[in-house]
């Protein structure tokens, strides 16, 4: 992994090209980096929750950004988060449970502090949407080139039509298939006319206790480690971290069951949460994400799927949609 | 997330079961603990290898636990990594680089300190391995049961056909296919003949600079995110964290390019690193995994991949191979 340093090191000194040595193929990165502004489409500060830990132990900082998910997802529950934020209901509470590969959890650890009136309780239903116009119309696209290359390999001779036709579907190893839509990863059932986000590495839940509870709002989560796509359609998914997630990743494992601090004075307070357009403007970061419909995110994704850049010896011919992760940046003040 | 704890108590539990309730499903953990002694395979403390760091701020030790990969994968790089162990080497070197959701890098932060003498330059192609008589039999099995699924599929209807397809085929992202086999999550190839070990968190795998350089050995790292399964045939892996990954997940992420740390106040020593059968006796901790060949393996990767336990409303249908760990633990002495 030196090289991953040199390689990157190299593309930043960015030297004249000579006409015998083709430039170095771009990394994902560097096509993101390189998309045009028109590409990417600003997060409203009335879609972010700005959650302020404690300063760490040497008086650092601790600022975790956290965006909102947008309709048709789960918004019974970001209905609900708008009104926790707005009372400040989580200013106080504390970080609780770290469990290396799965998830950090915040909220109230005594489970007793009383809710604000007016939270909805939000069906299960509601962990799946209706497939809307749009993104009805964005599986059909995708749809059109992936039933050309099956029925191409439909015409494979015997032996060989198995892996051809691996090849030729892309492949979610838990939904039928999946999208980037929007700016969020999605996963969809085109015969129930269905789609849901699914959990990669940085996305925002809702806690919740046994089914037919579905949680408020009051309890997050946040995936640090391999997808546990398991957990889709079982659970709320309202959003993703986009800022800060060292703050939560890095802190100590909890060593009781599920990982959970055992130790009350191991939990991590929260000072506040706001939603950022509640915050002094002077306070408030700005975040923009590639727009997932762009040509420049067409590229970045198959460079994803497709690693060209001078490290890389063999492509994979494939990723998950955790994988291909949607980028997201400050935008400077 | 609540609820996982409660889910996790009343098991525990183990209440008398009433004739007209049925026991709880069980989960995959519950599954892989009630397996029979004769399903767990001990690992040798000659594959284990023994790093552990410097203490704490709080003077609490820090052993993180390596499995070494068998054969037929990356026996060059082991070889290197005997004897680099053997000679000490990695004793006083440093944890370098934390880069969040991606990798800790560990070595020599100088690049200067002299090799053993006698270490193999391996090439490239022992990147993938070809597919043993042992891991043919195992994917001719798996073959059987996933060509009359696809048979079946084919006689869906028309427009039925690519879903009944996609239903049918075990689905992996990068690889053609990818089994648990001896232990170890592998890709193959069958066209190719070839098979390789996939980057799943705590995986550990070999530094190396641009290509053709493939790495020594003595410049190591682990996932520590969401499989980076791109890696995957183009860099080394060597085996797999077995203990105390949070002491390495758990590191503040450095500031630096990729992660590295800026300050090399911030490295994190490493006392020592030996191979286990190389501690005295009483310092040797004992480790076993559940046999991958064993019923109860079966029975726990489907678990894995269809959740029926007490907290789930919808199984996936599916899993990648990162997500169905083969569980390891340790032996009591």
């Amino acid at each position: 992994m030196k090289h991953l340093l040199l390689a990157a090191a190299a593309a930043s000194l960015a030297l004249p090209v000579i006409a015998q040595e083709p430039a170095p193929i771009p990394s994902p990165g560097e096509i993101a980096a390189a998309a045009p502004a028109r590409d990417w489409i600003p997060i409203a500060p009335s879609d972010l929750l700005v959650m302020d830990l404690a300063p760490d132990a040497k008086g650092k900082a601790r600022r975790v950004v956290i965006q909102l998910m947008p309709a048709p997802f789960s918004q019974g529950w970001i209905g609900n988060i708008r009104k926790l934020a707005a009372a400040h209901w989580w200013d106080g509470t504390s970080i609780n449970r770290v469990q290396d590969n799965y998830v950090v959890q915040w909220g109230d650890a005594t489970e007793k502090k009383a809710l604000p009136v007016g939270l909805a309780t939000v069906p299960e239903s509601e962990y799946v949407a209706q497939l809307s116009k749009d993104l009805q119309a964005a599986l059909h696209t995708k749809l059109k080139s992936e039933e050309a290359e099956l029925l191409a390999a439909f015409h494979q001779p015997g032996g060989e039509k198995v892996q051809a036709i691996k090849r030729a579907i892309p492949r979610d190893p838990f939904a039928k298939e999946t999208i980037a839509f929007r700016g969020w990863p999605v996963a969809v059932d085109r015969q129930d006319q269905t789609g849901w986000p699914v959990h990669c590495y940085g996305m925002v839940g809702v806690g919740r206790n046994l089914s037919p509870d579905t949680g408020s709002g009051a309890e997050f989560y946040t995936v640090i480690g391999h997808a546990p796509r398991h957990l889709d359609q079982n659970i709320a998914l309202v959003g993703r971290v986009i800022s800060g997630i060292e703050y939560l990743s890095s802190l100590p494992r909890g060593t009781g069951a599920l990982g959970f601090y055992e130790n009350e004075k191991e939990r991590v307070s929260i000072a506040s949460v706001r939603i950022a357009s509640e915050l002094a403007a002077a306070d408030q970061s700005r975040f923009e994400y590639l727009s997932t419909e762009s040509d420049s995110f067409a590229r970045y994704a198959d460079a994803r799927a497709n690693r060209r850049d001078p490290f890389f010896i063999k492509p994979a011919g494939g990723a998950d949609i955790c994988n291909i992760p949607v980028p997201v940046r400050a935008v400077a003040k």
